[in-house]
């Protein structure tokens, strides 16, 4: 039986000290005896895999100290200090950093104004910069860096690829430059995707299926299947702005075909339509402000809207039966009238058996929901078992 | 590091031989030293393990003896004659019953007009006359019984939830009263995740993200995510029958709403628009056969369901990024016109990213995807590594 073990630690004589971290995660201070009972390992290999733990201070020795009768036993815990995470969400129009702890706790944020098609030097320029203020202000070793972009991103190479809003960005190299410059792993993502990853990761981990709708500037959606990112076979899962909605040809999209839900149901959208109607709104920013003023119009406009994207995701819940929807993005600040929109279709045209526990809410982060799905992308792939081990038997 | 092996094989002393059957699997002869290599396992190990295997006949001695330069090797091969699989694909009108070797290939079947709504008595009683006369055919150990649905099945009970074309299925306990009488294991799912599964199996096995659309009597797909079926959070993803495609409230569809995709594209809308024609037609078959003939109206009608079915599919292709659409089901035997409106939509609707290296087919398994899918099912459960464990153990 030896050798089944031996199977087991070929790769280093520490291998499973990522697994004990894994455990360890929760938060929840553990003896080595818990730890032992957990895993079902020798005292022996527990002690050797938490002194390599301790030595990189993934986890640290917990204050309360538990007594089992005789001495006190030491527990430890995970140490969500131990490293900082950079987390970028870079929009259409405004792009938001953040430094976190390994919990993706917010430890200092900056946002601003700055639109995407300035091009990639100039917005990486500024992220780089603000990301070298914050870290001052927090402290703490850099473990990596997540980055959210507004369009399509290759997830193996991290380059955007087409990007129909982002010109110049098209290919460009942005882990390479990023991390030449910050001295630390680069990730990126599409928008939408770490949007969803954040808001299951933070707010609904429990959940098997969860669809995160972005409705702002554009549409588009982040899917968690069994847990995990779907993104299908090139990447392009969830692009449903470009969902005919209408027959008509008279709304054209920038995709170049008519009648997509982004060409009639975005914030954008709405805002060319108010602007007909004589109401001066030029972005989805001054559409939610619209609403929140109670601008009869903007209200009727965006329940229509509501019911666009309803009348899409009502599809989308017959093919794929998610237990949550999302609904986040700048105009789900417009409050409960899109919701209202997006349930009173779904509700009205999917079927009973996919809908009778379904939840359609508003996204429980907020406008943070990219930044914290960012640096979760990071700490998910900092802190897997695998990347622990390779780093503490090196 | 005892321990670890000891964790390992905690649950008995031949636990593993399911791993090393699973790499077998294959069909290809290998000698102990090779599955040495492969496993990493000690020689001692591996022989333990065959031995199990042999005992209970899922692996056989290849009868081409390996020389490696002393006596000949003994090679080992999987025995897919070790047991024998029942599998039923159950349509709206008609039954299908097959008896297959542990590798999906079927031995015996039968096929009858049988419409489901006769009621599960009848049919399943049916089913067991059948079943016991194929077993008669073929001998061998039956290992489970693989049943597919037309309609929504309970994953866990295998129950039908609430069917809309099966009265007085709902509820049912199809495995307990068959498996009573069958006296093996059964597993129940609905008749297009079967389908899914065995196209994906049969044909796709290399596939991460495939949708199956079995266009019949009704419309309904089956999804591959990641190589295994999504069935979604009510086990009813799928369902794209009745998504609405157009707004007429004309079109009364049988779940009571209007304008669903089933109400307008399936073989029975097609049968019924042609019988409005005046031209004599009472369900798929009719529309195949008419099609077949060359019925210049019947050729028009199918093109035209396939641009509706697109329709929807062009949604799909945008939201879950498929690499592989297989179109099969009744009216996949009407060809290439069915196949043509599917695929004019979906290419000039969705995403250029999306659509690149999409393929978009008809069925490679003809009117066999569900018995060999039902098959399948039953296999992949009984040949898992921790059921073939449990029963070399016990």
């Amino acid at each position: 039986m030896l050798t089944q073990g031996m199977l087991s630690e070929s790769s280093g004589s520490v291998t499973g000290a990522g697994a004990l971290l894994s455990i360890l995660r929760d938060g929840q201070a553990r003896t080595r005896a818990e730890l032992v009972q957990l895993t079902g390992l020798a005292r022996s290999t527990v002690s050797q895999r938490l002194d390599a733990l301790l030595s990189h201070q993934w986890i640290v020795p917990a204050d309360d100290a538990i007594s089992s009768g005789g001495r006190p036993a030491t527990a430890f815990t995970f140490n969500r200090g131990a490293r900082v995470v950079a987390a970028a969400d870079l929009g259409a129009t405004h792009a938001r950093v953040a430094v976190t702890d390994l919990a993706s706790t917010v430890l200092a944020e900056r946002r601003v104004d700055l639109p995407i098609d300035r091009g990639p030097e100039e917005v990486l320029g500024w992220l780089v910069v603000t990301l070298k203020e914050l870290l001052v202000e927090t402290g703490g070793s850099l473990c990596g860096v997540g980055v959210g972009l507004p369009g399509p991103v290759s997830h193996s190479s991290g380059r955007p690829v087409n990007p129909p809003i982002m010109p110049g960005w098209d290919g460009f190299p942005v882990p390479d430059w990023l991390g030449s410059r910050l001295g630390a792993p680069v990730l990126v993502d599409n928008d939408v995707n770490i949007m969803a990853l954040g808001e299951h990761w933070a707010a609904r981990r429990d959940v098997e299926h969860l669809v995160f709708v972005k409705i702002g500037t554009g549409i588009g959606c982040g899917i968690i299947s069994e847990r995990r990112l779907h993104r299908g076979a090139q990447g392009a899962a969830g692009d449903i702005g470009h969902i005919r909605v209408t027959t008509s040809d008279e709304v054209v999209c920038r995709c170049g075909n008519s009648g997509c839900l982004e060409a009639v149901a975005s914030g954008a959208a709405i805002a060319t339509q108010l602007s007909a109607a004589g109401v001066d709104a030029h972005g989805s920013r001054d559409v939610v402000n619209l609403v929140r003023q109670g601008n009869t119009m903007a209200v009727q406009f965006a329940r229509q809207a509501g019911r666009e994207i309803g009348d899409v995701l009502a599809s989308i819940v017959n093919f794929f039966n998610p237990s949550v929807i999302v609904i986040g993005g700048d105009m789900a600040e417009a409050g409960e009238h899109i919701l209202a929109g997006v349930r009173e279709v779904i509700y009205s045209r999917s079927l009973p058996l996919a809908t009778q526990h379904l939840s359609i809410r508003a996204t429980e982060l907020g406008d943070r929901a990219g930044i914290i799905g960012a640096a979760v992308m990071v700490i998910e792939h900092v802190l897997s078992p695998e990347a622990v081990d390779l780093v503490v038997s090196s």
